[in-house]
């Protein structure tokens, strides 16, 4: 093929990189920075480098940040005593959308997983214990994620948490709001039940 | 919301600016960057402004190319007697996939499509007309697309250029390759069974 136009080959296959991005998409994400005008590649570009130079975690919470302490962590309106502990940054946003919760995360990025290689040593769980002595926390929300590594994550920590005599919570296991009971699974039924509440 | 990440949410708007690319997908997308050394956003960012600035219309076709003329014009091997014109530069990949076509191609950028404000002179017919002046050209393919607009397009060209004794062909209608009959248009229908052939 005489037809190889490097640059293009090049942007192509970085969009090809991406998770889910298949070969025709690249392609048809390159073509489109191709037929833009040429500021908006620049600052396609900056942005990329921007957010992986400036982007890192949170002393504090262990949060995604572009400062040195989160803008949760600093804000004095939140809730000091409580902390959410969560497996991923993304699990943060994912709370803060909800508009419910005020107090502060502890992200330990990944959960405890054998078989993978990620043994408690790998999270960040010494920082939340170094928060838990010297903080007037009172109480620790597990939110990991419902699956076996996130419960056992859950369990781990609680654990080494409860001796310090603050109380340790988990999310409500249930029925999705705005899902269909035909669908759901029978675990998540059996828990629902058996988590029931007086109407 | 005191939890907003500049440099991340501006990555986000950038992936989110890309055609097909939802909030969702953005956010998974800006996600993945920052989870990749920070080389790799760097390479990212260079593919983009190389290919931006790189990369611009053949001399002579008029298709994306590097150089000043593209690597289909000067390959010394394609026949320069047959001049397959289309109407955007990924038409020319398209049919460079095929590796049956070893013709040359021109790149009108474009149909005719007076409501759109596409009239003849915005498309790259004069440079199309300057070739076949120069050159041994003794054929014309006109592989616009199977609209109207492509339609009005190859019957203005063909009748500019059928004076000059080159000859003009359309390409052929017909049932696609691969394709169900039972979900094949009537036009499309119509045209294959006008045009067939003797097996």
């Amino acid at each position: 093929m005489n037809y190889n136009i490097v640059p293009l080959t090049e942007l192509v296959s970085q969009f090809e990189r991406l998770p889910g991005i298949g070969k025709k998409t690249a392609q048809r994400l390159a073509f489109s920075i191709l037929e833009q005008p040429p500021e908006r590649a620049k600052k396609f570009a900056e942005a990329l480098v921007n957010a992986r130079e400036k982007i890192h975690f949170c002393k504090c919470c262990q949060a995604l940040t572009d400062m040195e302490i989160c803008g949760i962590c600093m804000d004095s309106q939140r809730d000091k005593s409580v902390i959410c502990v969560v497996e991923d940054p993304k699990d943060v946003m994912a709370f803060e959308r909800t508009r419910e919760y005020r107090g502060l995360y502890h992200v330990l990025h990944g959960a405890i997983s054998p078989l993978d290689g990620v043994t408690p040593d790998k999270l960040r769980i010494k920082e939340l214990m170094a928060r838990l002595s010297s903080a007037e926390v009172k109480e620790i929300i597990m939110a990991t994620n419902p699956t076996v590594e996130g419960e056992a994550t859950a369990s781990y920590i609680s654990r080494l948490v409860k001796p310090m005599g603050i109380r340790v919570t988990r999310l409500a296991y249930g029925v999705p709001v705005g899902g269909d009971l035909e669908y759901a699974d029978e675990f998540t039924l059996a828990r629902a039940l058996e988590g029931r509440n007086e109407i």
